[in-house]
């Protein structure tokens, strides 16, 4: 819903400019990252992003059975986002985008961007896990304007950005390679990450 | 003072360009609250909503009595603020908005920024109070951008921006149903977060 | 030189657009303001504003001579920090801005800039020192779009504001009122906080 | 990465306002800072420039030869990111930029940018280490607009920058020169501060 939301307002309120859109865009989902972290962080463990359950699932933290449920609870809550977004807007409550996102550049991007979207997960959560909430948001606030993808990083998302046409939505054939790159990130992370805070650990 | 303030100076520099003049009145806002719920927060518990105060009164947190002194001092305080605004802008001291916000789509934006911002309130206060001034700041910077009606919710605000005309403003017979949108978010969300933190309670 | 610098950067990269160069000199002063107190807070305490000073030799945490010789210091300091900010653009060592600022609604500004500050400061000093850095930049921040003057707000900036130009200077000529108007503000601030502070003292 | 891949993304979406792309860029860059510092902090220390690994040599924290292991780390690690945002941007893996930075202006610009980068890591990892990627953030989101030369204040991001073109490269010619500018304030900022801060300790 911020994600959309702040999309269509941004694109509505500055026809001519998708840079201050993407700038308001970037300002809506960082500072919404920080509140929906700090508000459900010690309710649910704030998990809004299906590979970071994935990635958890591998490390023990999360039941397979638990894995499926969240992301099952992570797709249909933001599709339900989207549709409330739609709705404030004055729009159908689901219609597809016809924002093309294709091509080896972009999937880099998404790799990219999912790579480290869980290496700063990873890392913080096990040094400094007070500090998480703003880490993460620092991180999706840079990697917005230094990606080519402008950085989805999460499944459910880029699944509920293809109900709604604005600069931030996707087309739905471009959604799968999308996950698939997303996937691939994350589990690069966790093997690089892995490796590398065992090391640390043996030498302290 | 900080919303209709901002939002002159906003307009006044950026004529043609609404999405960058929202940009600053983000920023001023976003800001704003941060700094007068550090100032106030030890003070006055930084009560300057009188729908957050209202649910306060329903947790049992403040008498009846103490509500309507509250609201009394957050209406007249809001007013005073935009006051004092114009005169610092040259304006007149209190002349009436002729920004439309009307229909069911904007009333929705209401209820559900209205339902954030109390999401927020009810479960930061309860497990991380020194994190509550940035929590709802976040909160409020993303939600300008991501409802329809750029998140007023706030009775006294919303009754003080009748007095002045910018892009902020709203027109006099707009309030009352933004009033009434606001106090339903504001219940739905007391009652949901009451259910959930019982529920993250009973399981611990 | 944090403000000149970015006042004059901003002016250039975007000559036609005031409020996006007013947006950058913002985030420059926010963000400097941040460092700057973090950086020297344990060094000198961050004394870098006269009427801060003045009004902590009120309150007797700071001699007569202590306030000439920090005032003298903040004052050179403001100066020669215009000078490198003017150098490094390749603009003469000092000129002086021709940029009017006069009137009683720009007073009025910064009368209730600087009363703004002085609440920020005397309340966070006094419950939690740890967050005064940023709750006097998300200050700042704020009223640099809230009041009509732009929250010059301290007579050492003010001082050096008007040997550069750009359009953050202030005339040779408009100065003294200036600062006669942020030595009232800070006065009643204060006064009032002084009274309010005892009486918080007092109900515990 | 960060700056380079952002610098593009803000290029290509605000063509003919480079206010727009700058304040995008200083955005990406400054809460780049927070996540890589939050992130790589304890994992290596978070060093990712080559003058504070210097500083830090002097300061005989860092041995000779891990001085050399972490700058031809830095220098490869800035040239590979430069590489993957160019890839991601679907533009040649390097290719020259022809920015033209030069000027004694701009190497003042540099002296200064990397002085205050120095005087705030050196301060506050002594004072409140727990604050220093905040602080950080803080000084480059300012710096980036109040100097003329934008503070690149790092060799390794100097080098890696001239392998891209945007509005945030340099031309290879214009490299050298900048990292003697930014090795001289960095110095000079080590000995005033090395001066400043055994003052303090002694007052003490």
């Amino acid at each position: 819903m911020v994600v959309v939301g702040s999309g269509i307002m941004g694109e509505r309120l500055s026809p001519g400019n998708v840079a201050v859109a993407l700038l308001a865009n970037t300002l809506a989902t960082g500072a919404g990252l920080v509140f929906l972290i700090l508000t459900f962080g010690e309710i649910s463990g704030a998990h809004i992003n299906p590979v970071v359950s994935l990635i958890e699932m591998f490390r023990g933290n999360l039941s397979v059975k638990s894995f499926f449920v969240y992301a099952a609870a992570q797709i249909s809550g933001a599709i339900c986002g989207v549709g409330a977004a739609n709705l404030m807007f004055d729009l159908p409550v689901f219609f597809l985008s016809i924002k093309q996102r294709s091509g080896s550049s972009q999937l880099l991007g998404e790799f990219i961007a999912t790579f480290g979207l869980l290496a700063v997960i990873l890392t913080t959560t096990k040094f400094r896990p007070s500090i998480t909430a703003f880490a993460v948001a620092a991180y999706i606030t840079s990697a917005y304007w230094f990606t080519s993808s402008t950085s989805f990083a999460n499944p459910a998302v880029t699944i509920a950005r293809s109900l709604s046409d604005s600069f931030t939505g996707i087309r739905p054939q471009d959604v799968l390679p999308f996950i698939f790159a997303q996937m691939l990130g994350a589990i690069a992370a966790f093997f690089v990450f892995k490796w590398l805070l065992r090391k640390v650990n043996d030498e302290r």
